[in-house]
């Protein structure tokens, strides 16, 4: 009996868990971070505040988990979080490079992840957090992948994998921050072509 | 007398204008965007909030403002606004870029524009009058130096400038806006470098 309470008291923390991180990922998208409270959040998950406070100290806190959660059950639908490795690194980088623009171009990915990173922006502490959780690993994988390209033949290998994907990821990034153009495959595509190349004189 | 008058008025305005400037650069450094109010720029700028209120909507456009102003001085010190040319497209590049390293190395530039970055990427309607006040003309003069480059034959000529110029500052503005590495003299150089050769095969 003790056994079967345990496992159903789990059972509804898992539910208010995921009705927390459901509501926090929606109402942000709708209210913008700066007016998204603990109370709306529980209000519209259906459960007390404190609640939420016995799990996490700040509405940053429940948000980052929430998008971590969310990132990490879609990478599991996509086969995991390594970037694909076909052996060509322009046709790899262009698959995730248009996957990147599809997700930014989408309200439900974009709107929690842009929350994060203005905030973390303006503040160090939470910016330090995401930039760990969520941008730094991404930056990893790109590293990793970058790194095998190099091996065989097709990146520089006097090229710091950091600051290589860094000219690949920066830009896109900057376009979706600061909405200083259109994201799109065909930007996608062209930003690989000229990140590989240069902008200096051809060699011919 | 009506001209004295009308003279002094001027001058009471013009130093209460850059008395709230200088309030709302300082404290934004201070306190962060989200707890500057209008209040405490009124008190320390020691004019009454209904002075800030008569010539600016919102904090973020006294902000806005304040920091185009004290850019604006700054861009008249250096002998305008231009980019240097020397003809030697690399060194030119080294210099603005080093120097852009310098401006956000240092907090009294890079609090106000940070806080500005933050709130215009979380808020669409402030990130449309950052980007097109703050970054577009940046940009542009960019644009114009490596235009003047391709002329030159010092950059390829088949490259959209718009994207060649967002290879080059968005890794910069991404190392300093979320924090992920170094922001230095050796990495401004190192990025130029990058940016020209691309990070695809050597060809010998």
């Amino acid at each position: 009996m003790a056994e079967r309470t345990d496992s159903d008291t789990t059972r509804r923390s898992e539910r208010s868990r995921r009705a927390i991180y459901d509501s926090a990922l929606e109402l942000v998208g709708e209210t913008g971070y700066g007016k998204l409270t603990i109370e709306a959040i529980a209000a519209h998950a259906g459960v007390g505040k404190q609640t939420i406070y016995r799990w996490w100290p700040s509405k940053a806190d429940v948000l980052l988990e929430a998008f971590l959660d969310a990132a990490g059950r879609a990478a599991d639908e996509g086969g995991g979080a390594a970037l694909p490795d076909t052996g060509d690194i322009v046709a790899d980088l262009r698959t995730v490079l248009r996957a990147t623009v599809d997700e930014f171009n989408d309200p439900v990915f974009e709107a929690p992840y842009r929350a994060l990173a203005a905030e973390g922006i303006a503040n160090a502490g939470l910016g330090a957090e995401v930039t760990a959780k969520i941008l730094e690993p991404r930056l990893r994988l790109f590293e990793q992948r970058l790194s095998a390209a190099a091996e065989a033949g097709q990146i520089a290998s006097d090229v710091d994998p950091r600051m290589a994907v860094e000219l690949i990821v920066a830009p896109l990034a900057q376009r979706w921050l600061r909405r200083t153009g259109p994201l799109d495959h065909i930007y996608a595509d062209t930003l690989i072509d000229l990140a590989l190349r240069g902008i200096g004189p051809r060699r011919v």
